[in-house]
């Protein structure tokens, strides 16, 4: 069945009728609509006078005309937006300097970002909603997406399909983010420091398990074999939940904890200085993402630092994708994990 | 003179012209075209038999047929989305958070929020860039837009025009920012606490100003007559400023500082601590925002909680103001900041 989503409600009576159109400027400038077409959107196919130019953008002008974009798009077959879907979470600190810097470098490359918001469809149905805005290229954060929804967005003109995922998908470029491999960073790490029984953190927060499960299998890989056992440790982004899980630590018998990021290590360090467990004596904590707060913290946290490509890299790659559509899918690993020790491991 | 942003690339003759069409869809079940835009768009206005409906949807789906966003909202005069531009510095986690929560809730009322990457455009140029996509609604976050692109919007079909900044905007709903309330308590407090020279941090990231100055004037404001004394405090999110504003504490003569927010508070905070300044002895410290990060800080941070109305209440009013465009433009404030007084005070 093909489902049609965010069908717009029917024009009500009452919308407003005075929109100004091209046919309008033309009026006024007493010029063919044709002649306005090639004034306002500064095709250089057709050379017009400048008396004409000045006459057209005066009409404009008077009338506050703003050319379409959904006009513009149905006659040039696609427009320069990048869709983005907007993630299911909160953005994260990370994650919203990724997207500023990434904006800018494609704006710079005349392109603009928009990002499209959760509209409640998953995977393939949420592709025909992308579809529907007919963006030039559409770079998706997180999973869901199948070879079908990336058929589905390139029949409706989208000229690259980039996905950013821990597995490449039929027919898409693929931005590959090793969450295993920060987890496996973390748990080494711990284990090359004495540790043998591990915690990892997994938050509670729903829409964090695509990140979260990766990143304890990574950690369960990484000392597989070796004696050291890994168990996970539920935790919610609250006071609460951070001081029952210290006030059983003692119980757990655990040395070490991989608490999934900086964030989540911040409320665990907390609750087990205030439960009397000494960091790194009785419990090594590290974190992920390197944020500021890991430097700030006493004793200094370490980290699994997650470095990602420029910006203005990957910028060039959606050009490059959208000049040559017809290219083979390029794969790239976005997530380069380092770990970074500091005093609390 | 009418600019005209983000024109596209003139078609290449590479673009794939195989993008199916309606008519394609219409050849294919042996209908008119008008059938399947009746079926594809859900309209009620025509009864169609349930066989010539099932013919349509297996032809648009064995073509891979979406419908053209442009296209029906080139027919409807406008569109479900919702328009929020980006703001120009990389998302803090409260306004993560805003916008997450408020993408959810308009999306319940069946708008599609879209959050326009920044152009490089600003005030009413910017506006006809935000034009071009024919949006329901815009809701911009922070100064620049005018009564002029206020007016831009309208003309081009935006039905409710709603801002957030210090100043309502002739024409457009306002939700008030109240940042010189938040400066004014956080100095009412120190004050209140015995402090008599206090210190206001200014972020030397770019795109804070407009955070920053209001901030700092309804600080001088809240001591105005008093006697006590307000001091602008440049300061870069990076431990090397911060351990140079330490290092300087004891010959500013200080003995209190509002720190902006409570990640430059952090900040601050340690560097002090680093330098065996005593908090809150030797400087009572207090930030804003009251993330969770407040409460983990020994000694713990007091700081100016910011309570948002609900999602859902900002988004019916969204709703509202789209279903009568010709309603006088409401103003409510935004911001409703409180002390939350803890132990750095």
């Amino acid at each position: 069945m093909v489902q049609i989503p965010n069908t717009p409600a029917p024009t009500s009576p009452s919308a407003p009728r005075s929109v100004p159109t091209s046919a309008d400027v033309a009026r006024l400038a007493g010029v063919s609509r044709a002649t306005v077409s090639y004034v306002l959107n500064n095709t250089g196919a057709v050379r017009i006078s400048e008396p004409t130019r000045r006459r057209v953008q005066r009409a404009a002008e008077e009338l506050g005309y703003v050319p379409h974009a959904a006009a513009r798009s149905l006659r040039a077959g696609h427009t320069r937006m990048v869709l983005m879907p907007a993630p299911p979470v909160p953005a994260g600190p990370l994650y919203s300097q990724f997207v500023h810097d990434f904006q800018g470098a494609l704006s710079r490359l005349d392109y603009t970002v928009v990002q499209y918001g959760a509209s409640g469809l998953h995977g393939d149905e949420a592709a025909r909603a992308w579809a529907e805005l007919r963006p030039v290229a559409v770079l998706v954060p997180g999973p869901g997406l199948g070879p079908q929804g990336v058929a589905v967005l390139k029949r409706a003109g989208a000229r690259a399909v980039v996905t950013l995922g821990t597995e490449p998908v039929d027919g898409a470029h693929a931005l590959l983010t090793d969450h295993a491999g920060v987890g496996r960073g973390a748990a080494r790490h711990l284990y090359a420091r004495g540790r043998r029984r591990i915690g990892v953190v997994v938050p509670e927060e729903p829409g964090l398990e695509m990140f979260s499960a990766p990143r304890l299998d990574g950690a369960r890989e990484a000392v597989h074999g070796t004696g050291a056992t890994v168990s996970p440790l539920p935790l919610a982004y609250t006071e609460e939940s951070a001081a029952g899980l210290a006030a059983r630590w003692r119980d757990l018998g655990l040395d070490g904890v991989f608490a999934y990021n900086d964030e989540y290590a911040m409320l665990l360090m907390s609750a087990l200085q205030d439960e009397g467990v000494r960091v790194p004596e009785d419990a090594a904590v590290i974190g992920a993402d390197d944020l500021m707060l890991s430097r700030l913290l006493r004793p200094r946290l370490s980290t699994v630092r997650i470095a990602l490509p420029s910006a203005r890299g990957l910028a060039e790659l959606v050009d490059r994708a959208v000049r040559d559509p017809g290219a083979t899918p390029e794969s790239h690993e976005l997530f380069e994990a380092t770990v970074v020790q500091r005093d609390s491991t």
